[in-house]
């Protein structure tokens, strides 16, 4: 039963918690040792999964997101080495404090406990988590995509191989095969702690709107940029095809741009010619339709996430305005602005409530590399726990751990109670 | 409609959120000044409520937790002042960091959005909740008990009162009157961003299970202590005594006792005196009944949160006994150790997965005002978001802020990529 399996990871997860970091790291690089010896099963279980996709004739993209070749590896085991190479993010204090002379407060970080994650088609978000939750010492209980059966299976075995090699034990890992297993999973709010959701915005809403679990994630990933009537026509330009077109198909990248009327005739010409020389078509509102040819949008456009060489485009009369659409279709994920004026721009991030508020600069930056945080977990658009890119930290919680020797909470109250020092340690 | 009053309470907020540390300060001082100044009206509608309470011959306790007089009123007021006092939870700076030249990352504290908060009959939770809500930025929809409808009222209009004399629009805070209403905040979840239920553990639970809204709180407080077998007996009993007796109707009182094998034959007879002394009922297993006269445990007490002078006491033959009991009946509150043996402290307090662990004292300082928080929310036993006792950061989260200058992700790819510098401000 699911339920009995989930607390066997729960007991693992303990004995992985009592690692030390060292010792946690050991298995990281049995784990690529072991990925690299092993190199010819997981071509063995791979080819399975290809020829099984092959046969059923499924999608020239979803078949290469399936393929784990060497390279994919090489850069697997690359990830696994920096991992290494991070500060243990257990154990570290974020408050100490006094309370009274011998009584001792600290706040330390220490691992969520067990995490859910269900992925979609590529393999090697296997690896990848469970080197994450690994080092932030955590039991996992994972879903793959059923395309990749054969692969999650041998990388499993590796993964599990690789633990028990370094004699740590591999029941804080678990995995599961079948669609009924994740629902049944949805159900155990009481054994795990946080589900981490990969896939299409759809797959991640479900998973959202069907447990009591916290999910980190996003499913819509609907980013602005507003041109603002004193921004940089060159810049303004530049940053939009960046937001646009470098990499069209991801969560960051610029769905709906607001221009202010006052700029709009200067800036929309020659953005409209850059765009349609990437090739994006332009939809836009009639003000937009009125200063360059394009097709007209519709109320449906504000709350698309492309994905896709398409941009909707808004003239608006103010920063309110463009912040009021924001806030009425934005996902929260990342919005910027672009302009030359500092307070407004502040004003701008100050008041638009979205993981990420940028200035002056393209929404695609809206990444755990690129935001130096080492390693990414994920993206969240949620409100509670970690929002935006998410590192190792988010995948650590705290605990308080009082120090006393014999102190009581009857001398602190009633007649001539004894004062708390509460001072900073 | 609720889902339109709960809107207007999310553009409030958005005003609230622009206000400054100074700003936010004024309008607490005037709720100061209002509560002090409109004293006759908060004690006419109390008298309402405790006469229609009379009326229908409610309990004691819950007619007590009703009263909001003249000596609560000026502590609050005195709570409202000590909020004044503490630093602006919001726009706190957690990371800087130089992404590249010119191109600079902020995480900056800022506020949750719109706080749901269910309380029972206590009215002065309400200006509480509020005046945390309101130094902190965030909008608040309130539902308190039925029995406190006119205080509730008389002080919601009061608040209001003080906002709108301070300038800053009262859009930001609703009060709920109906059961219906409350049904119908738990399904908002795109618009309320956390709900803080303080009430009775049954009502916390139903909360917790019947919406997908972040919760923050706890439903039981199952503490433990374990008496090691290298403890002090005298410092134990103190402790234990403390624990149960200081305030037996809270979360985190004793409420089972795990004493080791080796020094239960030493401890348990002065123990059970002392216990005794204060009116403690013991329920022990069956090396607890050899010891001292007590009454048999079954299975239920274990995970019976008693809130009363009841303590379940059992034998256990090691530590890790112990914490396979906690780990197995506890509530993820607060669980102490008490020994002399510091390494075997520090194993404890690493592998217990409790929000609070404890040495050598009572659980009885788990409580954000014993912690030094300066205001307390809440104590939770979730493990995301916050956990344990929760001061004014469990009102905040983040965002993340880029400062660029026209920069764009393509220079960073490709051949001859640009690199991050990734230097810490």
């Amino acid at each position: 039963m699911l339920r009995d399996q989930v607390k066997q990871v729960a007991e693992g997860q303990r004995k992985l918690a009592a690692l030390s970091h060292e010792e946690k790291n050991r298995i990281l690089r049995s784990m690529i040792a072991v990925l690299q010896r092993e190199r010819q099963s997981v071509a063995e279980a791979q080819r399975l999964d290809i020829e099984a996709a092959q046969q059923q004739g499924i999608s020239s993209p979803l078949l290469k997101r399936l393929v784990l070749d060497q390279e994919k590896l090489d850069g697997l085991c690359r990830g696994i080495e920096d991992l290494v190479n991070l500060k243990d993010p257990v154990g570290r204090i974020l408050t100490s404090r006094e309370l009274d002379t011998g009584l001792e407060l600290y706040q330390v970080s220490c691992p969520i406990g067990v995490i859910g994650m269900v992925f979609e088609s590529r393999p090697d978000a296997l690896v990848q988590i469970a080197s994450l939750c690994l080092k932030s010492g955590n039991g996992i209980v994972l879903k793959g995509g059923s395309e990749a059966l054969h692969t999650n299976r041998e990388l499993f075995r590796l993964i599990r191989m690789a633990a028990e090699e370094s004699g740590a034990g591999s029941d804080w890992i678990f995995l599961l095969e079948s669609r009924d297993d994740v629902t049944a999973m949805l159900a155990l709010d009481d054994l795990i702690d946080l589900l981490i959701p990969r896939g299409s915005n759809s797959f991640v809403k479900y998973m959202m709107d069907n447990t009591a679990i916290p999910v980190l994630g996003h499913a819509d990933g609907i980013c602005h940029l507003y041109i603002d009537d004193e921004a940089d026509i060159i810049e303004a330009v530049s940053i939009c095809i960046d937001a646009k077109c470098q990499y069209p198909a991801v969560c960051n990248a610029l769905e709906t741009l607001l221009v202010h009327s006052g700029i709009a005739s200067a800036v929309l010409p020659p953005l409209s010619s850059a765009l349609r020389e990437q090739g994006v078509e332009i939809r836009g509102d009639q003000r937009v339709q009125d200063a360059v040819a394009c097709a007209p949008a519709d109320e449906e456009d504000w709350s698309t996430e492309y994905l896709d060489l398409i941009l909707s485009i808004k003239v608006v009369d103010s920063m309110q305005e463009a912040i009021d659409h924001i806030h009425r279709y934005g996902s929260g994920h990342t919005d910027g602005i672009i302009t030359k004026n500092r307070s407004r721009a502040e004003q701008f991030m100050e008041t638009v409530d979205s993981a990420g508020v940028f200035w002056n600069c393209s929404t695609r930056f809206a990444d755990g590399y690129r935001y130096g945080l080492g390693a990414e977990v994920g993206i969240s658009t949620r409100k509670v726990h970690a929002r935006g890119p998410v590192g190792l930290e988010g995948l650590v919680t705290y605990k308080w751990k009082l120090y006393g020797s014999g102190h009581i909470a009857a001398d602190y109250s009633g007649d001539n109670p004894k004062q708390f020092t509460h001072r900073e340690l």
